[in-house]
């Protein structure tokens, strides 16, 4: 990553990733063996197709099936396997808290506590999104502060939430505050590791279960809290220092912004799901930009919904949308996903990733369709989802040549 | 790899690797131009074929040919090159010898001495390999320990024989007591790392190559003993502990067995060296196993006598038998072999291994064939061979998801 970062120029160049959300599949025995890329209607992907050097990613490594987080930071040239974020950071970035440097982040539950304190139900009854609301909100009041730490609460679905602790001198390795298990107490948070920024972080986090059982004393069944997967804001290296470029990231969702928030992108939230949003947005943050990631949830939401017509309307639907996009005229065109979420497994999975790169540069395929299996036979070949970045850089003309 | 452990989820599928050794070959001139796998006729590969992902397999590195041991290590998920074993482990599992952990093992010969110590020929002559049982048998009364060492020795073919040293505190860090070549005395062994287990080997060693010496002082011409390669039987984390896998090994060939042991397999030994055989054993350990690796020698033997027809029926031998392990249903069947024996070649050779999967949720190629061609064009891509327990895994639904 030293090298490609040594290699990397200064342009004019625009780069832009579109990312289509879980957009690889499988053949479906119910629609003639295709995949929804395959049995989309696509003209303009289609005509984008036949000038462009197919290829396929693997987002981690072979066999691993990738939450959202690896997933993008592979995209985004970060080895998912080398760049850790843990689970409560990703947790506080899709509920869209703006996390900052220093901040350390958990997943919280409210839980039931007999008499004794024994947890007799970790996730409350599963109280409804409504009283979580209301019980985050009794918190937020009565709990601003621990010491000199900022506690910022926010409530998720259910019986979950996030924490953040945001002060001086936390750190984010310590241990749960949940005994993972109903029949225990809830354990005192320990330092994993030396420091006194670890002891810091489990003193406050000690504080906040204690204080907040007092403030929800008289709640049943929410009358406890759990706090697990504390972890830091990582710190990784932003695309102006890398690739200098002036990176935007455009995504309805606030977990995609939050992973483009570690790589130092400009974050902007388009005004709907669409790919017509997203276009519309990237047309005002043009200028001001050299490249720009586009993502797009429905393809990823149709799979897990395991409906094939709807992942099919979503790609209809951009494909409708790119005649826009097009009119800005990217010297590099990225279309691939993050991941692949097939729609006979209702979930992500670790099947290569149909890409595409359009440039003056590209080794143009002439493939009259872009979908899993001419992608197979394409000429970028299979590529690790962390190497994309360099293709696209080469094909901006971004990349200085290595060695006389 | 630590990642990949971490992600194993237990389960109740079953997975196959069926294992044609030496699988891989060439187009032959005189055979059409096609490979011994694309000549035979094998309806049920066929029928296999049509529903799996096809791919190919690197087993060590580009270019690299491995010998049984790496290529086998690399089936199984241990990287050949970080994986090591030694040569004299390589032959005693080769000779069948249940080496413990904790055992030496080293490759010995019967030598020729001169008077003054001096080897005159480091094959004795290439005796028979019936005066190398006889003379293994004599050192066997006479040198069954030296100090509290036992020693356990195997004929082999010719002048070869296998020594393994079995007791407390033995390191496998130790010079060879052979010169390599002729007109030289043995030299004495030393250990090559400091260490009380190191030097206690080198003693060992030297005492045992003085007392056999002695014991075959009237015999001629195999009247002295080389010993070489000696190393220690490595430790690697078993399948039970990495992958939660219930494995069992099932190979006519001890090697094959013995490498599989490495893995923490449970061994059997079928009743005839046909894949017929190997299909009966692996019902019979159906319900106790979740990983059945199966192995088939003949393919690998045709190709070492650079003979076409020997293979090809050899590969439809396999094939008819095919029903009888597809009546099992395993979840997940791999066929593939641990490297390519091309018949032009007369030998192992490094050219990448065709490789099939089939499962629920493999990318079906639908290709109609199973062959070095087809899979060149295989939606499973070019993988390494130590990334294939991954994707077997994947494809078993027993890997989580990597991060959220």
């Amino acid at each position: 990553m030293d090298v490609l970062e040594s290699l990397a120029l200064e342009g004019t160049s625009k780069i832009v990733l579109l990312v289509l959300d879980g957009l690889g599949d499988l053949p479906h025995p119910a629609h003639r063996g295709q995949t929804p890329l395959e049995a989309a209607t696509t003209p303009n992907l289609d005509a984008i197709a036949r000038e462009s050097a197919l290829g396929r990613l693997t987002p981690v490594a072979p066999g691993i099936t990738p939450g959202s987080g690896p997933g993008h930071l592979g995209l985004f040239g970060y080895d998912p396997l080398t760049h850790l974020v843990g689970r409560g950071v990703l947790e506080a970035l899709g509920a869209g808290i703006d996390l900052r440097h220093g901040d350390v982040a958990a997943r919280a539950n409210f839980c039931t506590l007999d008499a004794t304190g024994i947890v007799t139900d970790r996730r409350a009854g599963r109280i409804p999104t409504e009283t979580c609301v209301r019980l985050v909100e009794q918190l937020r009041k009565e709990l601003r502060q621990v010491d000199d730490v900022e506690i910022v609460l926010q409530a998720g679905k259910g019986h979950r939430f996030v924490a953040v602790l945001r002060g001086a001198g936390l750190g984010g390795s310590v241990s749960d505050a949940d005994p993972h298990r109903e029949g225990k107490p809830v354990p005192v948070a320990r330092p994993l590791e030396a420091g006194e920024a670890n002891e810091k972080t489990a003193r406050v986090v000690n504080a906040f279960v204690t204080r907040a059982t007092q403030v929800l004393e008289r709640e049943h069944p929410a009358n406890g809290v759990l706090v697990r997967g504390l972890s830091e804001r990582p710190r990784f290296p932003g695309y102006r220092e890398r690739f200098k470029l002036r990176a935007a990231a455009i995504a309805a969702y606030p977990m995609y912004r939050g992973v483009a928030s570690l790589a130092g992108m400009d974050l902007f939230v388009p005004a709907g799901e669409g790919a017509a949003e997203a276009f519309a947005l990237a047309a005002r943050e043009w200028a001001s930009h050299d490249y720009l990631f586009l993502h797009v949830k429905g393809t990823d939401m149709a799979g897990e919904d395991g409906d094939f017509d709807a992942k099919v309307g979503v790609i209809q639907a951009v494909d409708a949308a790119l005649p826009q996009l097009m009119a800005l005229k990217p010297d590099v065109l990225c279309i691939t996903g993050d991941h692949s979420t097939p729609v006979p497994m209702r979930g992500h999975s670790w099947h290569p990733v149909p890409v595409l790169v359009r440039s003056a540069v590209c080794f143009a395929d002439a493939h009259p369709r872009f979908h899993e299996k001419t992608c197979r036979a394409g000429s970028l070949g299979d590529l690790a989802s962390k190497d994309l970045v360099a293709v696209l850089l080469a094909h901006a003309g971004r990349l200085d040549k290595y060695g006389a």
